[in-house]
């Protein structure tokens, strides 16, 4: 487990008005880690605070439990990848531009922030409720972005789909498969994935 | 997370020569349930115990440790998901056909057996060595019969692919992320999806 770039993901930790203080993001990066490796439910926050260098005391003073944690971390990248979605789908250029632009991101992050991506992808059963409905509501609007996409792309005749829900599942779970298989062997850069499932994604939506 | 289709993994449960205990496919599921709500590292061999209405003493008879549980269920998974693939690629027919096959069977699989599917598929890292090693040679076998059948087609000039490692990534990823996030509420039944998934990846490959 490397190279998961965490400062992306909160770029109020490296400075200005709300930034998070150092220990935050030590503790952050250390939940991650932990997580991904071992499961949700078999880490300890005493396990989260001696990955971070510190007592499970100095933990409680940032986050209530590794609820909160895990909460934060699945809030956070799955803003960070429904903003580039967002960008992405509403650029300049038509339909299949915009798209392989979106798959080339998607894909990419999904490649260098690994780490991070499995654990908001396959520890969604954990969240608290409240953390739930919030990240639900994201992940509704990362599928809209990409349905709406492939449905402009259909009107406008850039695109020939039979179903634009499958396709656009088919789209998001390429790109969020990569973090499962992954790693620092992979023969691709994260930008020549995006770049290969870009080009498989616009011939798949039938560009 | 319901119908696993567990029997269907072990065919020797339900008789013949070399059939297992009831006990042990009691113990199989109740395995395959616990790891994929909890995972790997938070079940204990009491948990699994206690959900097959056994002791752990009793666990004991059967499997050595939850480790050998995992390893069994990872290793038939994968013999099912090799076979079926097997199976699809080397039947009668052109390399677009069989593919179409070999698609529908793997994407209808991973959402039927989704929760061994998970299993299967995210608690790699927890096998121990021996077993690790018998499942990533049926993993490369997969792999290669997939890249088998692209290279195949590439070369009759039924597919048109700039990638061939690339592209069959992307026809194993689609069908194993479906484990993820098919539900009981999905809208599609496994063949369905299974079919649209076909149409999907022929276009893809340029068929």
């Amino acid at each position: 487990m490397t190279s998961t770039p965490i400062a992306d993901l909160w770029p109020t930790l490296s400075g200005g008005a709300d930034a998070r203080p150092e220990a935050a993001h030590r503790l952050l990066q250390a939940a991650v880690e932990s997580f991904a490796e071992r499961g949700f439910h078999a880490t300890t926050t005493r396990d989260i605070a001696t990955a971070a260098g510190m007592s499970p005391a100095a933990l409680y003073i940032h986050y209530q439990s590794k609820a909160a944690l895990l909460a934060e971390i699945s809030q956070a990248g799955h803003a960070a990848t429904l903003s580039l979605v967002r960008a992405a789908a509403s650029a300049e250029g038509g339909p299949a531009e915009r798209m392989r632009h979106l798959v080339e991101q998607f894909t990419a992050w999904h490649a260098r922030a690994r780490t991070v991506g499995r654990v908001v992808n396959y520890e969604l059963h954990a969240l608290p409720e409240d953390a739930y409905a919030v990240v639900a509501a994201l992940r509704l609007d990362i599928e809209r972005e990409v349905s709406g996409l492939i449905e402009e792309g259909a009107a406008s005749g850039a695109f020939q789909v039979a179903e634009v829900r499958t396709a656009a599942r088919a789209v998001t779970s390429l790109g969020i498969d990569v973090s499962r298989w992954y790693t620092d062997r992979s023969s691709e850069t994260p930008e020549e994935l995006g770049r290969r499932y870009g080009e498989l994604v616009l011939r798949m939506l039938g560009a």
